[in-house]
Order: C-alpha cells, then sequence, then structure tokens
C-alpha cells in the first residue's frame, strides 16, 4: 500500500470487450514497468470494464512519450485512461458552514500527509471557521448568502473554484442545497458528506428523523453530488450503534465520528484514483 | 451475564414520577431480595419510566405473596410489572416461508440452551422446511396460501398460534404480508426480521433496491409487528460491508448472517426481558 | 444521554451486601432527588457492588448537606461514593511525545464540547507540539529527557501535574515508560493508549510486531497505567481490519482512527464517572 | 462475485521478476478467455508475487491443452499456478471435539451452497455429534483418544482424511494438539480456528485468560495449522465487544458467533482459491 517514489497509478474503464486487461498489462511490460499492485474488475451487468494498476516506473522514464504510446494502443477499446505519480498532491477547494469536525478532520489529515492533497481554499456561508484555516494557512472565502439571489453567490464560489485549479470539491457539511448548474459543473468529482446512511432520511435534520424512527444505527453516506439531491453515486458509507438512550442531540455528537471517518474515507479513495462512475454507482478498486 | 439458579427478573414500566425506581428497590431491600443488576432509564421527551432489575431471592422466596405485595406497592405509580425468574423458557411459535437461514438459526441456538425458549411450533405456507423442524423433534404446520381467501389460511395459523400458548411469534423470513386483523391480535409480542436497514428499502426485494443504489452497506432489522408494514418499533438493526462487486444474488447471500446475528440478538432481547415499548420506539435494557 | 442543567451523578462501589441499592436510592427519593437513568452491578466473582445514578436535584439543593446525609447513610457498607453536578469539567493534562493525533482529537473534543474537560496543561518530551497547544490557548511544557537523569524530568513533570489541580492524566502516545513512583502516583486517574490489542504485542513498536505476525486485524487498548508496563486495568478497545498489503508504516497510519477514537472513549468514560477499578479490570457503567 | 458456469479461476504466485502479469494475462488473451476480475499483488518485503483471476472460457475450451500451454509459459518464472472451475466443490473432511457449533455452521453453509464444497467425512475424539452428521448424511468417525498412545488415534484419523481424497482438512473446535508429523502433513491445507485474537491468549482455555485480563474485545482466529501451536499463517480475525458483565461462560456463549463466521469467512476464501501463503503470513486476494 506505501509505496516507493517512482510508483505510477494508471486507471482505465472502457465498454466489456475481449482484451482490456491484456492491453493495459502488455504496454506496461513492453514499457519496462514493474507491476506492484492490479485490480480490475468487469460489470457484467452494466457490461463495462474497470481497471487500476500501481507500476514501478524503469529508470528514464518519459511520461509524454508513455501516455503517446498508451493512447495509440487504447483506441481501438474507447477507453478512457488515466495517469498519475503516486506523489501527486490533488488541489482541492473545501466547502462549509458552521459545523467544523469534518473540516478539522480533512486539514489534520492534510498536514500529516494521510490525505496527499492540497486544499487551495476554503469557502463557506458563513464566517465561523475562518481561524482553523487560518491556522492551516489555507485561504478562506466567505459569502454569505441572499436568500434574493443565490445565484450571485454561487458564481462567486464558482469563480473561487475555478481559479484555484482545484481537482476535487469536497462538501464538509456544506448546508446549502447548490443550484442544478453548479450541480452539472461539479458532476463527478465534488464528494458531499450526508449525515445519514442513504436513502435512509434524505434531506434536512436526518439525525431527527432517525430519533424519531428508533433506529440503532447511525451513519453517514460519502457520495458524488448530482442533480438529486442526496441521490448521487455513493462511494462509501459508515455506521455507528446507538440506542434510546440518545436524544437528538446525542445522535448528532455521535454521527460527528462516523461522518469524518466516512468523508475521508471517500477521499482517500478518490485522490488515490480507486472509485470509478458507474452509471449512478461507483467502482472502488 | 450468567446467573444462579435463585436469580429473578422484575421488568416494570409506568409514567414519569418521582419515587418510581424507589418504589422498586425499597420493596426488593423489604423481601430480602439481593440485587446484581439493575437499570432505569427516565424518558424525559415521552415522559416515561423503564426499569429491569435481576436479583438473587432468598430462601423460602414466595412468588405469590411477592407478586401480591408488589402489585399493591406500584399501584400509586401506575406501573405494568413483569415477573420472571431467570431459567424460565419462553414458548415460541417461528413463521417461515421457503428460506431456512433464520430457522436454522434459532433451533440450533435452542438446542444448545443460548435462547432459552422452547419452540412449540412451526409453521409454513411451504412444506420445504419439515425435514429441519422435525429433526428437532418439533410440529411443523403447512398451511399453504389460497390466494383468494388469505383469511382461511390466517384463521389456521391463529389457532396453532393460540393453542400453543405461545408468547412469541418469530416471523423467520416468514414472505407474506399479514392482515391489520391478524398484525392487531400480534402487536407486541411478534418479531419480524426485514432485510433492509430500515427505513431505507421497504417492502419487496430489498437486496435488489439495495444494488440498483449501489450502497456499500446492507442490513436486516428486527422490529415488532404492527399494522404499518415494515414500521414496527425497532429492537435491534446489524450490517455488513459490500461492494460493487456483490450482484443481487451475492447481497441475499452475505445478507444472511447479518439477518440471523440481528434476528437473534433481538430474541435474546425479549425473551431476556430487555424490551420496552416506548410509543413507535423501544427502550432496551 | 444528553442532561439537563440540574443533572449531578452518583457513583458508588462497594463489597456485595443486601441494601446496597437501596441505601442510595431511598436516599435519593427522600431527597427529593429524580432518578433519570441508574445502573448498578454486583460482580459475584470479585464480590463487588458499582453503581451509577444520574439525577435531577430538587430547587434549593443543598449539595453540603446531601453529601453529609449521604456519607451517613452508606457508611455502614463502607461505600466510597462520589458526587458530581452533570455540567462539571474535569482538569486534564495531556502528556505527548511527537505523533499528534491524538492530541489533535482531544483536543477539537474540547474545543466543541464533545469531551467536557478543561486541558490545563500539555507536558512533552520534545517541543514540536508546542504550536497546536498554543493555538488551543493552552500552555506546554517542554521537558527534555535526559537519559542519564530521567529522574529529574519526571519530577518536573510531576510538579506541573500537582500545581495545575489536575484530576486526570492522559498519555496520548508520551512514548517514555513511567517510573514505579510516577505510575504509583498516577494510579487510577491516569489513562494511556497502547497501540495494540493488548495483551497481544506489548511493549514497543506494536505495528511491526503485528506485521511480522500477520494479523488481520490491528486496535488499540485504552486503560489506566499502573506499576507493570502496559498491563493496566483496560477502559477500552478498538479494532481496525488490515490485510496482506499493509506494510508497516501503512498500519502505523492505518491504527491512528483507532487510538483516537479508543482514546476519547475512555476519557469520555473516566469523565462522566463511568469507570470503576475492580481489582486489575474495570466495570464501565 | 457471482459466476457464469463457464468461468474458471487461475491462482499464481512466483518470485518478483519483471514480466509475472503479463505472462498471465497474454496467455489467457491468446486463449480467448475473458478476465472478469483480476488481483494481482507485489510483496516488495519478500519480494514475491501474487495472483487471482477469473475468467470466462471461451466455446470449446480444452482444459488439457490450456494448462499445457500455461506451463510452458510461465516455466521461466518459477510460477506455481493453480487452475479451478468456478463451480469447482473442494473435498473437505472436518475435525471436532464435542463444541458443534462450528459444525453445524459449516454443514448448513455447504446444504445451501454458500460453501461450494463436499464434506467427505467427520472425524472425531468423542461420539456426540454423529446424529447432525448423519442428518447431513455424510459419514462420521469416532476415534477415542487413547492417552498412552496418541499416535494410534492420529494413524486412523490420517487414513480417513487420505482415503477420502480430501482436498481441506477443517478444525472445527477439535480439542487435541496434533502431533507434529500430523501437522507437516496438513501444512498449508487444514484451517484451524482459535477461540481468541492470536497472539493473545494463546493455548487452552482463551476465554478465562481474556476474563483474568479484563479486555473489552474477545475475538477468534483462522489459520492453517503448522508445527507451533497456534502459529500458523493468520487467514481471518474476528471480533466482538464484551463488558464487565461477561463472566467467563459469557465469554465463551458470545464468541461462538464470531468464531462460526471467521472460520466460515477462511474457509470461503481457502475454497476460493483467495489464500497464498507468504512465509509465515497469507496473502488474501
Amino acid at each position: 500500500m506505501s509505496r516507493t517514489p517512482d510508483t505510477w497509478i494508471l486507471t482505465a474503464d472502457s465498454p466489456s470487450l475481449l482484451g482490456t486487461v491484456d492491453v493495459v498489462t502488455r504496454y506496461l511490460f513492453e514499457q519496462q514497468c514493474y507491476v506492484t499492485e492490479h485490480h480490475s474488475f468487469d460489470d457484467r451487468l452494466a457490461q463495462r470494464f474497470f481497471i487500476r494498476v500501481e507500476f514501478r516506473t524503469p529508470a528514464g522514464f518519459d511520461e509524454a512519450s508513455f501516455r503517446e504510446g498508451l493512447a495509440e494502443r487504447v483506441e481501438p477499446f474507447q477507453m478512457k485512461t488515466e495517469l498519475t505519480p503516486a506523489g501527486y498532491r490533488s488541489k482541492v477547494v473545501i466547502m462549509v458552514s458552521k459545523a467544523d469536525h469534518c473540516l478539522n478532520d480533512l486539514l489534520y489529515r492534510q498536514r500529516i500527509g494521510q490525505l496527499p492533497m492540497d486544499v487551495v481554499a476554503v469557502i463557506s456561508n458563513h464566517p465561523d471557521l475562518e481561524p482553523l484555516a487560518r491556522w492551516h494557512g489555507i485561504p478562506y472565502h466567505h459569502f454569505a448568502l441572499d436568500p434574493n439571489d443565490k445565484g450571485a453567490q454561487e458564481a462567486k464560489v464558482w469563480q473561487v473554484i475555478e481559479e484555484s485549479g482545484a481537482e476535487l470539491v469536497i462538501l464538509a457539511r456544506y448546508m446549502q442545497v447548490l443550484s442544478p448548474e453548479l450541480c452539472r459543473k461539479l458532476d463527478g468529482w465534488a464528494i458531499n458528506i450526508h449525515h445519514s446512511l442513504l436513502p435512509g432520511f434524505k434531506g434536512a435534520k436526518p439525525y431527527h428523523q432517525a430519533y424519531q424512527k428508533g433506529v440503532k444505527l447511525v451513519g453517514a453516506t460519502a457520495h458524488y453530488i448530482n442533480n438529486d439531491l442526496d441521490e448521487g453515486p455513493i462511494i462509501a458509507q459508515g455506521v455507528e450503534p446507538v440506542d434510546h438512550a440518545h436524544y437528538p442531540e446525542d445522535l448528532i455528537a455521535k454521527g460527528r465520528d462516523v461522518e469524518c471517518l466516512t468523508l475521508a474515507k471517500a477521499v482517500g479513495f478518490h485522490i488515490e484514483r480507486r472509485v470509478f462512475l458507474n452509471a449512478n454507482r461507483t467502482v472502488v478498486l
């Protein structure tokens, strides 16, 4: 799992076809690349193929010519490939409101290198979490919401995301519904944490809903956002036992840990190129 | 947790009132009963009090006079009490269809004494599981369903339950919806296992629903039945991680263990007098 | 679980005797105290009784006279009692070395009120974690270790603990063995987190030991310190699945979360007066 | 995970060498085999390579010529290969003593097809579990132990194993220490379930040891047997939370479920050709 510095990650997906594995592994061999971990999965219902390979590159590895040769080879398979050095640090924008447990957790994991990412901006509709971001040396953008013109705020949000060069947007308990337009722009590269085991308890106040139902487990769901609120493809879910003695405020407190862990897990999977979109589901290799 | 043979269990619930704990513990002390475990909980939102005490009885303990004295004492508190010797074996009827994993598990736990119960009958709308019941020496009643007269079948089911003297009915993957009338009769003493984390995936084919949604956890819910399908008070829930490689039939296979464990847990709680109804929720002490 | 501001916690333990529960609950009733949660356990092998009660006090509750009356009542039972207002914040000293995951986690939980404690000092044998402590406004004491005179450093450590009025010392990955003398002083009120499932992998480098053995689970153990290294009474344990792809450095990374969660759980139990010493074991009510 | 009937499984391991993946995948492609799942791992500390591929065979697939061609290709890599049709049922011998929970669980999983195996014999040093084996139609061999001549009993055990053509021996709570000689014969193809989280609590009465230590988790370990008692390579481990109220007999009862689940998981991994020996550790793909 830990990697030598010369390690790269190659991921790809394509329609199911004979030869998809071979075209990748043969090319790697010809390029003298040494495979350290390989995982591929062919979804026989969706008729779609997914592959993730970690490999060590030979001395004098030339990225540009490797990419060129690869593109040529996989072209007949309509294969979408991605190539990433293992030490690569993704640029990330985090969006928050007032609750800071997920932000605190993500920034800590960045700081100690457990999540190899550079948080380039924190955006919020509230000023509260600025000190936390500042302490980590990260620019904080407070864009208050004008209820009469939500579009204006979203325009500013989008500008920061765009100018930051972010490759991933994390909604770390951002308590506003995004417009369909922004959802469309973020499709497939924005991860939200919802504080319930979706599809149970969609929408507002899931812990209060959970209390009403008297459930014995609460959970959290990290998913890509799409146009449907709380309906995007699920990446990771976590769960925590609770009992009758948990009032709604206790469920909220109890749920914080599982929200942090589930979101961090999903972000780690995404950054390590483990997650593939497969219609409204995900494949995690 | 394991108990000496002279141990009894006293449970009670009542409206929240000053003195509810004292009236119970003082009486136990006066009767020379030695408390080994005591758990009480007062629900400040529902304004309701719940208590469960395990105690060892003195030599010459007289059940009848104990009950009489207790009834007198708790009368001002509108307290509903239940008194059970720890070695008591509940009479149980199990209802099944074709899947036998829960039945097999429950009968095994009865056989080795892990669930202190006597299964007095197995009822099914199919003949398939008769050999399993017979091997355990338990009468098996096959009542086929007449789609044009479901009432006739239910009448036979109810007759067996009634004549058996059952104190608990377990729906161990019984794949028929009970009529409102039978639900009413079984209210509070029939436990169903539903193969999803309720309230997610109610109704039919929950594993297929789970597959469609691409969830990363499947689960099971043991609950008391009431009039609302899959909506009765939840006693226990369990969960199992799954991934993209689980097709619907794999989810079904994977879910069996958690169904068995969750149902057995709920049945154990019920038999040990740990479960209290609290409107549409349960308190488990 | 969440409490109204007038809630107090009463805990006690004593030899097993008829009347231990009654003497507590009767007194509470007479003082017009309303019990909201009560848990008692009598250990039949150790012949020892443990009780924890949460109760709401009446208007005009007088702590001093309550304590006086209680002491008188329980005296015949050789009962050791403790009385704490639910809103009480324990004074805590945290000891660390270089790894900051547990410190970061504990300070975060203090900051948002999830752990009702006041961290009055952080002590370390290294200067590294000073910025983190400072950001939370907590004094940081760096006492470097002189290998030729460990006693001198421990003397300084003890002075800070003593002068701070700390009621709890947390060894949050403090990587030094304490002297028997300091262990004796901290007996029963210092919690250590060990990064293995004790008694497996005692001593140094437990994750490397775990790797060598090829275990499929790693874990963490929070325990009171005593004279025997890694042998004190266990309060909480947690576990995390791992596989062949986890090299030792991956186990270390993977273990951080479970160390944080297990330590925070144990500290919460201690602060909420849930933990009782029972020879070399604990009772957690 | 579920498979079409034309699916085969190819596994192999070898020293780490450039080309190990390619030699396998290229051959599969040339043979028109369609890869549905592929997982390979290269252990950079042990310098050893492991691969497991599931693939669908083309119409007219000829096993013999496939094997021959494969052997030729992988020869330069010192690769040990294994080829198994997905529907293959392993022949299994189960050894037991008096506790039947693991046996009951394994036979149930065989019966419903969750474990694709044929249990060809149950061997015991006690007569107790014969009815259970008989009900499943499996020959039961009772070989009582002569304390003065353990070798005589082991000779009979070995004869049954050998004549049955078993490919896997399961020690499902067989409470006798095997001789070094028998261990050697069973090296790598006999799975034992030990009722603790090894390496904690080796040897006899692990639950009593766990009670003495006051642990908050009990567990089970499924491992290949080797010459060192309770020291063979670990395949799977499971865990269950416990508390102060669990006396030793409660730990024994509580541990049954996790023993069953952990053993069944390990057996499933073995049968599905997921487990590779890697010195004293295992790789599970």
